[in-house]
């Protein structure tokens, strides 16, 4: 176990507030998806990512990533800023075919003083795009996700 | 306790859908956000709703309805279709200045066969628009929305 | 030349709002879009359509339609409302492998005083899935789609 | 006149696009939101931005940017890809109390070979948040950007 992170800059976009005039919270659930695709998907011929984007998800690639369940806790409102927020990820678990990905979402890195917005958790789902049916994950991903294997989110509060 | 559940019929959009053709994970929490909308904001004045919309959310009242936390499990892919799906709704639980809102999200009512897509819950906390300190739900709130009280919203399962 | 329109009723969302509390730019492409949707694609198995939806666009068909180009004009903000918005759509003109929609977007039907909200236009062009190059509308299209021929949008007024 | 342009890059989201695996019309248009935003208006007390970032957007600011009108051409799909594409604004009028934001919309900087993804334009109006009338773009706003006061953008192709 370790307390390593991935950590991933998310721009926001003046259109993810909503009429309360802050980061709506569906909204939050796209900038957690995009912080996923930049930090697990194989990047394009010429582009660069983290060694942790290993999953092929490109159009007709015989696996695909689902989404099982999500939770998420606000915990304080996300104005619109240039910088980009300061997405943390980490493991939970990693199963046969399936982890679940923690993220602590950040005031932008660097930024003081620093505000934790949210917490969340997403169980994602490796299966087969034919079947539908859950694919063991390959050693290669298990390899490059063990590094941030780390401790499970604590329960989320209860207000 | 009650089985009686608030039922609301939400229209998807083709633009729900992501890259795998399916409901994006993300915009199904905007579809649940719309259904809390429609069940429980007071109507405009020569609008109809159900007598669960009782709480005032037009700019500058003087409550917000935040977000505390969310829950989602996604049972099944949803694709596009042009009848509303059925979102039935109750609460887990209703607190001093707080609620718990479950939700499972059905093919269109009267469509056979019924699969259920989705289970979620979301904790909904009233406060002050100023301070933005919770306030106390109001007797009138609690009367409306009690009959509709019933049982939490299982574990949600582990796969 | 006929003054027939296809009219569509299209719910908003409160999550189609922005921060200044109105419909959103993008988003009223968005409403366009599925009225598009409802109005031209072949409803599934078991939808009931308007006569218009003709065009196959289901995932792997032969063909797809793309957006060659859109003009909007905005009239009048969009408040969030629970009756469906009245989107009345017709053609500009229907050209070998394309065609012009042409919308006015209104309060809901029936409602007094009326207001028209925006006025659109939209250039479809329908492409051969595979090699994207423009393919004929087929006879039955044209023919479903020649009642509805209108007259061009006036050019969009300049402020 | 001048050929000058702001550069703005933006980063897509997976979420942007849609079934057909590409940028969504309609999400086009929420990126050349977010390339105005970062253009136009005044960045927060510790940001940085661009000279042209003179509108005070706030909430509570006594004036209101609205959109009028906007065009858009889609020349080339937009596929999903890290780096930020690089949208590139010029006014094409500048009014008593209007002004018309020309964009071209292309590939990441630097990245070979060059695509031209969309040509655009809004006009965006310039209101009292009371009473929704326009009012005059300030001195200090007309300085700013006239330095990009530019080519009209050249009648957009019919195909």
């Amino acid at each position: 176990m370790t307390e390593a992170r991935i950590r991933v800059p998310i721009h926001l976009r003046w259109g993810d507030l909503d009429a309360y005039n802050h980061v709506n919270n569906a909204s939050m659930l796209k900038l957690l998806e995009e912080a996923r695709v930049r930090a697990f998907w194989l990047p394009g011929a010429t582009e660069r990512a983290v060694p942790t984007a290993v999953i092929d998800a490109s159009h007709g690639a015989s696996q695909l990533t689902l989404i099982a369940r999500q939770e998420i806790e606000y915990l304080a409102p996300v104005p619109y800023q240039r910088e980009p927020i300061d997405v943390q990820m980490w493991f939970g678990k990693i199963g046969g075919s399936s982890a679940e990905v923690n993220y602590e979402v950040f005031t932008p890195a660097g930024q003081e003083p620093r505000t934790l917005y949210a917490r969340a958790s997403t169980v994602i789902v490796q299966v087969d795009a034919g079947t539908g049916r859950p694919v063991r994950l390959s050693p290669e991903t298990r390899a490059a996700w063990e590094p941030y294997l780390g401790e499970p989110l604590p329960p989320l509060g209860r207000r």
